[in-house]
């Protein structure tokens, strides 16, 4: 089984192309600037590299470049497109419409587009990837892969915000969480980690550009921290995370900014990059927070939410088994790792400072032998689970 | 050395009459409806209690009642206002101004002007009391003892927002927290009860119609859950706490609202009163909770906003030594505390169920024996606070 995967943004798109059963990446790579000229970054065989300048007016020109560049000239990796059987389409939101991966059909993606306003940048580029591959990819079924689906199995009384009930019923407005797919990847692979099966209390730390975290028991999650959109939780690259609704109005009124002058200060101009005032990167924050205190303050605030965040989900899942760092971060940042656990003995979580020091890429446990709970540091794989999902669902189908 | 204790609001006004050195309340009262018609609630004595019905255009005539009824007639306490010897008045907001109570002088009143735009309802009022104070108490020192004071040992990872620097440095939008009194208070009396007087960690949850949480390490506020405004944090009677920024300016635009519309749903028609649909009062919303699924729910939201917190607060202390609750739910409520600390015994916090449903009025452990750490339910007094900070102020100036 072949399957095309897609994470289609507003003017950027990632591709792979995967076999889910055993597991093999034959190509992956992405496609930007879409719509201003356009750029195709493709990695195929064991590491080789291509970059294509190639114009891409719109979404389409860029999915057709990338099935060519597969197909066809130095970057081939397979003879034909018929060889894809399916594609597996990243999307954004799924709201309360969906519970699981979905076979795409026109009733979905009509749920899909009624999502817009929860998902103005993401879902419609997620749309229109879908179409596309209707269109260039004829008979082969599509499949949707939200990042939300995953915490659907919050109770209600942790993702309803205290505000009047009806902005609830009436627009939907409650917490929905994202990175849905590596917290479950992740969460899933600590599972078989442990030596428990039952009453499985599993934290999982997502740390990248985007970071969250999640509490997962038995597989499910329970509680995590980003919300109706992904602003909020973690202190992250741009995004401010937690802010008090009071500093949103006062910042309104000091700065004479309306409230998508907020939004749009809040994503793209706060968290680390805000702080620091020098980068949204934290390994360049990191190198400089000796020198500089304002990269120091963005550090010791980086690790000091997540660390907030860890202590209130080992409560909610009444302790812990496993602590799981993922993300370029959290699988990255030896340092992050160490400030984070600092004083979370109690809780059962020892960090090993040697192990945590170790440069490795695998899964790996780095709690010393002696910790009650495990602290692990996970490569996650998205992309494994948007194509093993498609898989399943194109079986089942 | 008697004491009068001014906490002055829009259109109320509470005063009590104390001696701090003893520890004596001779007459405390509230002030109604001013500017609409006017009322005054007064004890006195051993619990003698007198309503009277008095026009109070302002806060003058408001003020000037409560001095009548203290030295004139049935609720007479003292022969004339000289036996006062000092005012001490509640400030919501001393930004970072104000690192202790202090006398009040014009420079100060200039400070506290200064932050209006911080506590728009509440720093007009307290100016208010202290001129009138001023002018009816003549030579009588006043002294401000602000809600915020005990949170100005935050360390700076914990108080700033991870937006732009300059929002900041600008505007000095940062966390401040509140309820500083009774958060001293609470976690003084603590401090007292335990065994160990050095390395105290201290979860203080000040629950009521306001409500925070608060990290007290040696003495010292170390987090709160409060913010630049009490509005952030947890769940209360009708605010909303926490909320995403994604979730406000998508009710601002599907409810056409405005930023001050959103603030007013936000402190006014959220919390329990917005989830349960019933009451901002938690007392009828637990009495309903098994009959009526909203009440259930905000019951559920509350409890486990608290225990997420006090989880965050026991990773920030790196343990905890003991936990309490004040205020007028953390006093009463022994379900909201066993919900509270339901799964918290891997924390060391285990509660006496036996302990926590006797119904007793004063500081006491509700833990278990064997309880690593104590559960205090502490009576929290913060007039006693300002009574006793304007002592010591006016005996040092």
């Amino acid at each position: 089984m072949l399957v095309f995967i897609l994470n289609a943004g507003s003017s950027s798109l990632k591709y792979q192309l995967m076999n889910p059963v055993i597991k093999k990446v034959f190509a992956s790579g992405i496609c930007e600037r879409i719509g201003i000229d356009g750029v195709l970054k493709h990695e195929y065989g064991d590491g080789k590299e291509l970059k294509l300048e190639i114009d891409m007016p719109t979404h389409k020109e860029a999915i057709e470049a990338v099935l060519s560049t597969l197909t066809v000239g130095e970057g081939k990796v397979i003879d034909s497109i018929d060889s894809i059987q399916a594609t597996g389409h990243r999307v954004a939101h799924g709201g309360e419409f969906f519970q699981k991966s979905t076979l795409v059909t026109e009733e979905v993606i009509a749920k899909i587009e009624a999502l817009i306003p929860l998902a103005p940048l993401h879902n419609p580029a997620n749309i229109l990837g879908m179409k596309i591959c209707q269109e260039l990819l004829p008979g082969k079924p599509n499949v949707a892969v939200f990042d939300t689906v995953f915490h659907q199995t919050m109770p209600d009384y942790a993702y309803m915000y205290a505000l009047p009930y009806d902005q609830y019923t009436k627009h939907k407005i409650r917490k929905y969480g994202f990175h849905g797919t590596s917290h479950y990847y992740v969460s899933n692979e600590a599972r078989q980690m442990l030596d428990k099966k039952r009453n499985t209390r599993i934290i999982v730390c997502h740390l990248g550009n985007g970071s969250s975290v999640t509490a997962v028991l038995n597989g499910k999650s329970i509680d995590t921290s980003m919300g109706l959109t992904p602003v909020q939780g973690l202190m992250m690259g741009t995004r401010s995370g937690d802010v008090g609704a009071g500093a949103i109005s006062y910042m309104m009124k000091q700065e004479g900014l309306d409230i998508d002058q907020i939004t749009e200060l809040m994503n793209k101009k706060s968290g680390i990059l805000g702080i620091s005032g020098k980068s949204s990167d934290l390994r360049e924050v990191l190198a400089a927070m000796h020198d500089d205190e304002r990269c120091r303050l963005a550090v010791d605030m980086v690790a000091y939410n997540i660390k907030k965040y860890v202590g209130s989900y080992v409560a909610a899942l009444d302790g812990v088994d496993a602590l799981c760092f993922t993300g370029g971060i959290g699988e990255n940042s030896a340092l992050i790792r160490e400030i984070v656990c600092t004083g979370l003995d109690g809780m059962g979580l020892v960090l090993d400072p040697i192990k945590n020091n170790k440069n490795r890429n695998d899964a790996r446990d780095i709690a010393t032998n002696s910790s009650a709970a495990r602290i692990f540091v996970i490569p996650t794989n998205e992309e494994y689970v948007i194509a093993n999902d498609t898989y399943k669902v194109v079986m089942e189908s």
